[in-house]
């Protein structure tokens, strides 16, 4: 099957990524581009469009298209294994990311454009201004489909990314009819029940150490098997930084038996990275985590915590 | 004792109106205005010139204006009676308010400027575009703090009022040195315990009636003693409606034995306001409240219950 434009984010697509696919799908009402994901997150159903998101498994031949373009991500293997094997010999690629910028110089074997802008608060704000400068003239539900790529990597502008002029093309979007608390509400008054039940646990089980300066919590593999899996507890070790006076949140999830996850987050200027690393972790300087593989949870649980309260 | 500029604003001072008042205050650094409060909500300390924000209780005598300038209300009952009872003839008074304008001609007995526009979203954009009209340079502090009563009164650009040119304005406070993501992990990275700990009751509590389409929970009297009072619990009954499914979300409050508060939040378009009617409330349509006296919390909450489960 040859499709002239296949569209693609990476893995564990978000409404940024998911956005712009759409945003781009909706330019060609007739000969549409074809979005493809390897799974669709319940929380993107509000985005215009949303149907026309084709699942992997809907396509049962190769697929060999004119033109791949990349949202949100800028390597290959930040696509889904499942997804890239469909994919063969695309003439072109054009990639769209605002993330820093990756030593991948072509994907799938083919001449590959970057347009790459780790300044930008998200992918959507980027692939807006390319749109605007290339003529395009916007409907509002494209608009608003931008605007929600922006709502969801600003946090609700609540990010250290929330900087330049980011207001400014809010502005232009809302005045080409998106509609900001619609989109407010479809990413924050949607807190899905399994997530009430991991904030009652999450609560249950706080922690806090050296007199409150750090928030410690944590889920057992039968609280996960409960809720539905990792996914239904997305983003609670953010909730733990949140709390005053805290500097340092963490968030320990018995993924598997015998396999941990943890969350961290701090608050500027405090950073966490370091204990991520000596877990052999990464990710942002505020936000990161680990993963150890452990079979008693109790037992990491403690020393975990010997090395928390030695943070500065 | 006589100043010449008296700042005031509603009794449970808010982000808004204080942003204001200190706003004003920081364009006159030297013959300072007198911002004066009948309380400092703990909240609000990250604003600019927070400290020359006075208590009545620091003011011995009455104080007689030049001018009185009350920002975010506009009637003399929004303001505290003990700190009325301070002011006596000011010459002039000037209102700025984002409310629906009251019934009220005058206040303290003096000619009375109002400057009212129900559209705007807070007060800090209403004076913001005042200032700016008025050619006053706005530094970044003051920028900052115009910017805190927007997030505060948008609930980080969330609610329904997130409309016209909003982001314009923001952007130009940006421009000004006005820092969003400081402004925002003030306002929201700063969960007070007392919070954590009613989200935790209020979470145990919590009961889905007409299949997950209403989230009803409540506090007793006993509760709000150990929680520090009503104030603890600000805003739990706005997390009640995020709840994925959640059509409707109430809150109750035993503030007092024998005496229960009710909070009341829909998502649009589906209206609580008539349930808080039918209990002699009142407020907006989607959020709203009422008080009752009943001795029994238990009884309430059955006829509660009954009065909920029969909403559309």
């Amino acid at each position: 099957e040859a499709r002239s434009i296949l569209l693609l984010t990476h893995q564990n697509p978000d409404i940024d990524g998911l956005s712009c696919m759409l945003a781009f799908t909706l330019l060609f009402p007739e000969k549409a581009p074809l979005p493809l994901v390897e799974e669709i997150p319940s929380n993107a159903s509000f985005l215009h469009g949303f149907s026309r998101l084709k699942l992997t498994e809907e396509i049962k031949d190769l697929i060999s298209p004119d033109l791949v373009i990349l949202f949100d991500a800028s390597c290959e293997r930040r696509i889904s294994e499942k997804l890239r094997a469909k994919v063969k010999d695309p003439k072109l690629v054009l990639v769209f990311d605002h993330h820093q910028r990756e030593d991948c110089a072509e994907l799938f074997g083919a001449k590959t454009y970057f347009i790459i802008n780790p300044e930008e608060a998200s992918t959507s704000i980027l692939f807006y201004r390319f749109l605007k400068e290339a003529g395009f003239s916007l409907t509002p539900e494209i608009a608003e489909n931008l605007l929600a790529g922006i709502y969801y990597d600003t946090g609700s502008f609540r990010y250290e990314n929330v900087k330049g002029d980011i207001f400014q093309v809010v502005q232009e979007l809302v005045t080409l009819g998106a509609r900001p608390s619609y989109v407010a509400q479809a990413l924050y008054e949607n807190f899905p029940l399994s997530q009430v039940k991991a904030l009652r646990i999450v609560l249950n089980r706080l922690r806090l150490l050296n007199g409150g300066k750090i928030a410690l919590s944590f889920l057992t593999f039968e609280d996960l098997q409960d809720l539905g899996g990792e996914r239904a507890i997305n983003d609670l070790a953010s909730f733990l930084r949140s709390i005053q006076g805290v500097k340092y949140g963490a968030l320990v999830k018995e993924v598997e038996k015998g396999r941990i996850k943890v969350s961290l987050r701090s608050k500027a200027p405090w950073e966490i990275l370091p204990l991520a690393k000596e877990y052999g972790g990464g990710g942002h300087r505020y936000a990161c985590g680990f993963q150890v593989k452990r079979e008693s949870l109790e037992e990491f649980l403690k020393d975990f915590e010997e090395k928390l309260v030695r943070l500065p």
